[in-house]
């Protein structure tokens, strides 16, 4: 799925409505011609993410909330204030959340398939988890061909608590997963304005039917029930994967033996060659890759004074977990051991390293690099692709600071 | 320190000064007889705690909130707008927090006594650590003998992330300390107003000076600035211990031969038998016992639905770390394993628990008692003392509820 033209697709839609005299189509909150205007000038926060704190954020568009990277702060947590939003699609109206216990899910390909509300699934099962939710375009601002999308820096991304109930709990509930099921479909409750075909717009993912062995159906987030911006009343959580599968205000989980024909699975969250099309074949964006990045020194500060400092950030993988992380003042001519720091919130969270250096006056590029425990070693580089998806190369993610 | 009089007493002479025509004392922002008034009828939040959520907290008094039961949700973080906020006297001016860099910190006691400002402990160390902020008094409100103090119940506790150098790094790096020094000392920059005797209402703590081991002095709390409500600039935190020894606005850290003079240590904060006063040899309130609770159900959803449901809680210990919870419907005659869920956040943080259940319609009397590592089990009664201290009775914790 282009994001980017379905957006504007949508936006055209909505201004043709308006003009024919037409109701405004449902589920454009936030996207009035006046939000749109607001958003290539100032860019203040849409509606439903106005709680955020603006100070703290960077709003790429009405769908695109980046926290900045001095604002993440040495806590482990990124708070609801000034965690990263990205919709493909507007949100439903905020009242799906005024009785997140009321909201419906449909699920299918079980051997008992049925509808169950919140307050039924808060009877089957209770599970917590801390983990990387991350924009599979994080990043996508530092390469070099003006890939399509929000030019997000390293700040589409925030590790977050969900509870919920397991998937697999429910799943048992319902008489386990039928035979020939391979992946995990499941469709977002965005509302599509009449006229447009479903599969062009519709949020619906799969991901690999195994990965329900970890994943939630959630209901909280960070401690309050999940707002709209994340994805209340329901989202689904897929520890390890990238944001896009995570899928908000969840109507419906199936196990399906084909990945779904949507657009936004078909052809969008592909990693291809620049200037190619997206084709079912190529990789789709599920796991997130090693990563790491520094968030203090931010580049945010200006002029930093000479003397001792605590150079810290995070560092967290969808796959082996993070076993260490070294960092570089040279920009990768040398590095040295960061040591970790905070509680160990569990494999699928970011884990936050510092190291103590002192600066002399000078120029340095500051960054870092994550190693996993099974020896993989965070890349250098990039890998260039269309739609600036999956970067973790430690070149692009440094900071340069002058020091005096 | 008998709190509630010095509170009084401290009302009682701002009134004196304004009826004599003088400035209003410094310091005693949500002090106004206004706001006094409005917290004996319908209790809104004071100025310095505007930012909690009232529908999610109990407003005691001016210096008194706490986290309803109902609040803590499964997340394992208590957030700042349900966190609950103690304070023996006003907070200082909230302008203490607009540059919190700035804050200035005196360290005595060691070989190199000095000030050292907030951004030169920046300079020295990185840690973070999730513990328990747990006010003494907490479960005052279980005591049959009508103790002085906010009666509390569950939620004068919260667990809360916090960020900031090592007590043991800045001792280090003043040259250790001096020899024969038996407690940390630690002084809130809380405004004394003139005329009273400083002892008499200054905050000023002392623990065993090996509780350094663990201390921070803290500049961030769940990722945010620490906020004047509790206690930014910059906060002592001091793993395990009562919220009290986590000196607020943090102005002095020594090293002392003996425990500070002042009321709020040798006769305050002191487990004592009713009727008696407040004395040096009596246990002071410093490392927090084992205790658990459950949190949902929390009673306040009025009755209850026949069927299956996830009773869970919180447990935690200043000592020996949790190492099982068993629930009980019962009112303790029979008990069952409950199961931890979510993050191990570490020794000091609360872990959360629970247990699946099938409620046939009746009446039932929930509770929870932890187990520690080293087989201390959490009692069924509170020891009963003068001020409501140290509650960790699992009786009086229950919940009752009916299920129809």
């Amino acid at each position: 799925m282009e994001t980017t033209k379905t957006q504007v697709d949508l936006y055209r839609r909505r201004l043709l409505a308006a003009s024919a005299g037409g109701a405004a189509a449902a589920g454009l909150a936030g996207w009035s011609p006046a939000s749109l205007a607001q958003a290539a000038g100032a860019k203040p926060l849409p509606p439903f993410a106005a709680f955020k704190d603006a100070r703290r954020v960077i709003v790429h568009s009405a769908s695109g909330i980046e926290t900045r990277r001095s604002a993440f702060g040495t806590s482990g947590i990124t708070g609801k204030d000034i965690l990263f939003a990205r919709n493909n699609v507007s949100p439903p109206d905020a009242s799906i959340v005024s009785n997140p216990d009321a909201w419906q899910l449909e699920i299918d390909g079980v051997t008992n398939p049925r509808r169950l509300s919140v307050a039924e699934l808060k009877q089957i099962g209770l599970a917590s988890v801390s983990m990387v939710l991350q924009c599979s375009g994080n990043g996508r601002g530092f390469f070099g061909h003006k890939a399509s999308g929000s030019q997000w820096k390293v700040g589409a991304a925030g590790n977050t608590l969900w509870s919920g109930v397991p998937v697999k709990a429910v799943v048992a509930h319902l008489g386990g997963v039928r035979e020939g099921m391979r992946y995990m479909t499941s469709t977002g409750g965005e509302v599509i304005p009449a006229g447009i075909d479903p599969k062009r717009v519709m949020v619906e993912r799969s991901v690999p039917w195994t990965a329900m062995e970890e994943a939630l159906l959630a209901w909280e987030l960070n401690g309050d029930p999940v707002p709209l911006a994340h994805g209340g009343p329901l989202r689904l959580i897929i520890p390890g994967y990238y944001g896009v599968n995570n899928v908000k205000y969840i109507k419906r989980l199936a196990f399906t033996p084909n990945e779904t024909a949507a657009n936004i699975q078909s052809s969008g969250y592909r990693v291809r060659p620049i200037g190619q099309k997206g084709a079912p074949m190529q990789p789709s964006m599920w796991e997130m890759n090693l990563k790491s990045f520094v968030t203090s020194p931010s580049g945010e500060e200006g002029q930093l004074r000479a003397g001792p400092t605590q150079i810290h950030g995070v560092a967290f993988s969808g796959g082996s977990p993070v076993s260490a992380v070294e960092v570089s003042l040279d920009g990768g001519k040398t590095w040295r051991a960061a040591r970790f720091f905070g509680p160990d919130l569990g494999r699928y969270a970011w884990r936050q390293f510092v190291l103590p250096a002192r600066l002399a006056p000078g120029s340095y590029e500051i960054t870092s690099r994550a190693i996993a425990d099974d020896g993989e070693v965070q890349p250098e580089m990039r890998v260039d692709n269309e739609r600036g998806y999956a970067h973790n190369g430690w070149r692009d993610h440094a900071v340069k600071v002058t020091v005096a």
